[in-house]
């Protein structure tokens, strides 16, 4: 297997999905060994910091990437396997940004409140122990926590010439910010442009499901990934892979559009994979789905759909390309 | 302990909450034995069956009860663990109701499309393996799926002076469908008129998060059940405990709300529970917690936050009810 | 015509819609001559109050009524035409408070902000003038503004056995809060109990669309209505029909839906006023309607569709109730 | 006053705000006449015509220009005067799209029901009597409905480097589908990047307000705009001025943010003009505002708060920019 390393300078930061120039070509069965600057761009890093003063709004969630996948073209699914995430610093990062958030008004609940206080809380990382330490800022409170690293970003380039903020998550993937993304599982996103112009980021050591203060234990990665290229079969929405367990990801507001986007396409995907009329797939799913919520905070809001293989007859999604990848990521670990 | 057995005949089953006069007095510590029929009375008994031809649109989710708790009051706090729940039939009926369910228009969505088609799924039940067989209608499919009995309807009497239909979930529980209310929690509910006056029912024998089409694998239920009171302490929204975890559940529109109220509420309780500050329990939530749906189809959509014990130091919600009741709970199965 | 005289007194006032003795049966074709007290029960007088300290939760909102109509059955249609509406007060308040309004945080859009300030503006009226005077808190701003009473709350009881708070709005009318039910509006409600069992309250001598702060120009009212009776027809929501508009209202959460509420409704009233088809019905509403918002505030948001008559064939709703007790109307002013 | 010119040949049509070459700059004080095609490209010319076979998705919603604005800079405020808007045709369409629509389920209201029928409707112009004639495809019904030219579209490029669909609204204005922008309306638009980089589209011979169906009567349209700059004072969300009203314009989903981002924009507009403090503010909009829906089908809903001048103090926005440009916009009429 070919492998790929590439870190970027902060010049080559990506802030878009789409309309950025490709810093690679890669193969189909091509490893890439990634490194990723965490969400704040590395701004934020004392406890003393105050967003609204240290971070650049223009420059959040800085994207590694994009890659050109030779042969991808519209219509085409690229799939995507993460072999490994590995927290690049000993300590992360969290913040509360003023009107941004799910327990807070924002630019579109709008309102007139005062907003919250704006605080950082930095997280000290033991990597041998897999923790990290929260530390209270209005009482002498601490607490390890398990690390538990994801990527909040992947995304390919969008349709209709759009050129999408790396804050947003939608069809094309983006910013959906589920802790379902991490190391083990494969994600297949429908190809909108030739290439298909991925890149990914947004680094989370740990993140509880809606991210309701709109910020994780935000940290730099080291990623591996395998990319690969399935011919046609482009899913409307994301879907994800793990060796247990199938998943789609919706992408809208308010939220029950983003969950009823993350079922339709379970529904498809089990009609595909067992023949199932759609009234039949929708009476499956609603008995056998697990619906883990990923972002409430974000431009879209995203909502997982989740069915354990135990609960399914076997199959092989896209002729086993998990299973492939899998083996395949084993030289890699 | 003081044990009660109640089997409601059918002139005896309750459609609301509040409104309806108790069927008896219980005080804090007694066990009930109850009988729940299945949330369409008992009228969809066969694949053939078509719910707007065999439903009652008037009585619809029967409750057992309602049942006045000695002592309760306004502020109070009612705690009800449930022992056990045993499906009392060897089948279980799940449908699809014309503008009912989360994939479709809605009497609220309301829009111009057809209906989807009616159809109703007649689930085996295998008792000894604990599981029950679903059978497709459009082609020749049919799995074995897991038995995971839950309760989709506790609720007491509301506030305000008002009686809701059994179909609504809200600050006072009711029909809040989530498979987190199984054998093995404890639920805490505010009161909010004298005896509490709970009423409990609609048995899923097994229900995936959101209840995508709108019913579950709906089953006549035995359920064993033990009451309490704390005085005083009354939360704003549904909180539910296991060995495990703790949660909180919101019911309201669009789905976020109903996510932010069940936030809120645990934001709150992790805050009396470790005397944090808001801002920091927060924080600690925001990274802690998973945020199963319960569902996205009733008159307000329900939501649930979880956050499981090992993450978090020790503590003894409301003075340890739980592990008193779980120990109580050994002596009755 | 007979004409029936109320006045309630305060141990009469009424908090819910269904659930009440009727305080009167009233044949169709009555007038009645009432007085409605002001949403706040009478309890907010001074620019100083503040609405959390002299507010009682329980005792919001209080209606007139309710009446039973004579003959009146679940099915049918109830018609009440306002003849007028007349400030009883020379002064009216308006209020925030706490939690609640569109602009801020409130008991669903929960959140973790600090409230919005409480404020009480009193608004002095100048009857001749038919004006009222708006005083600044902050500066030394005033301005005179015109009145437009309107009735915020309509409603008869609901079906499915339900009690609901007369802070409610929904398809048996309720806390609607629109400006366009005025004097010289007739609005047609479904039945849903023996006798319909209606009660009004809630005077605005003013209010903007949406009634952004929670609350109007709070004041109590001088009301004249004629009630009369169709047999069958029932709305599935509220129609309103003034001398030049047809209306329909819907009420739900999130916004959307209580506007293709409101929509459906009119498309429906359309199919039946001109023997449309749905897809011309559709077409056609989507280019003549006007859609003024009621409220989205409350506890569910209540959104118009209106149609000029002016824009359609001339046609005769309900075989010409309106224009009928439009000229019964006029022997009362 | 120079004035220019332009007629886009198909080659020049712009299907995004933001990544397209500007056509020409133009100085602050220039005159515009410009054709814009309708929103199908003008690929619908028939009452039997399908949609989804004639329209091509990648090219809806053609644009005129963009046109680069002499000195515009980030933080300034576009202003542009519709001097007049006349139907460039004799004939205008409106079309159901397969799950498009607000009365039907959608790609992101996410659903299994079968989509709605796709029908064209054609409406024959009498432009000297100013209607355009309904002929219904379900029965012989027709109907002479009055012209109301309106702009559907008009909006600068994005902020953060995003280029977006030519159909979306948002804070930088777009496909807002307000009846409101029509001739004789003064729009203000925030400038997000050098030169402002602006164009229009989309011309409405009538629609409804929500634009239920998902399309009005559309047609190619004369359009002759007036073009300056203000330095500084860029609004949040699109304002307008006639003669008689502010407005200001939310896009977002659900339907209540929309509103809520135009009502918070109207409270600032307001502190903006007399000095007002925001509880003050927030009072007096409760109280004067209507309430007008613009879109509720589009990528984002858009909702309009609008306040008739003659309620308020007079005062001169933007240093009467407006009447400067309607005096100017005498000697192009």
């Amino acid at each position: 297997m070919r492998i790929v390393e590439f870190i970027p300078t902060p010049d080559q930061y990506v802030w878009t999905f789409g309309g950025a120039e490709p810093v690679m070509e890669v193969a189909p069965g091509t490893a890439l060994r990634l490194w990723t600057e965490d969400a704040f761009a590395g701004r934020v890093t004392s406890s003393s910091d105050k967003p609204s003063q240290v971070l650049n709004p223009k420059e959040l969630n800085p994207q590694t990437g994009p890659f050109y996948v030779t042969g991808a073209q519209p219509g085409d699914t690229l799939a995507l396997h993460v072999v490994s995430l590995e927290p690049a610093r000993d300590w992360a990062a969290s913040t509360t940004i003023p009107l941004f958030g799910a327990l807070t008004g924002t630019d579109r609940t709008a309102g007139l409140q005062a907003p919250l206080p704006e605080l950082t809380w930095i997280y000290r990382v033991d990597a041998a122990a897999s923790t990290a330490t929260f530390t209270a800022h209005e009482s002498d409170f601490s607490l390890e926590v398990p690390l538990a690293p994801m990527l909040g970003t992947v995304g390919v380039a969008p349709a209709l010439r759009e050129v999408r903020t790396t804050l947003v998550p939608d069809y094309f993937g983006g910013n959906m910010d589920t802790p379902e993304l991490r190391a083990g599982t494969t994600i297949y996103l429908g190809v909108n442009v030739d290439g298909a112009v991925f890149s990914v980021g947004d680094g989370h050591y740990r993140q509880g499901e809606g991210e309701t203060c709109g910020t994780a234990l935000e940290g730099a990665m080291n990623v591996t990934l395998i990319v690969d290229l399935i011919k046609g079969h482009a899913p409307a929405w994301p879907r994800l892979e793990h060796d247990d367990a199938l998943l789609t990801v919706g992408s809208a507001r308010p939220l029950e559009d983003a969950w009823r986007c993350s079922q339709v396409e379970m529904v498809r995907w089990l009609q595909e994979l067992y023949g199932l009329g759609p009234m039949d797939a929708y009476q499956l799913c609603s008995q056998l789905c697990l619906s883990p919520l990923a972002n409430v905070v974000d431009v879209n809001y995203s909502a997982v759909t989740k069915i354990h293989k135990a609960l399914l007859p076997q199959s092989l999604p896209y002729a086993g390309m998990h299973a492939t990848m899998r083996a395949a990521a084993a030289s890699l670990v």
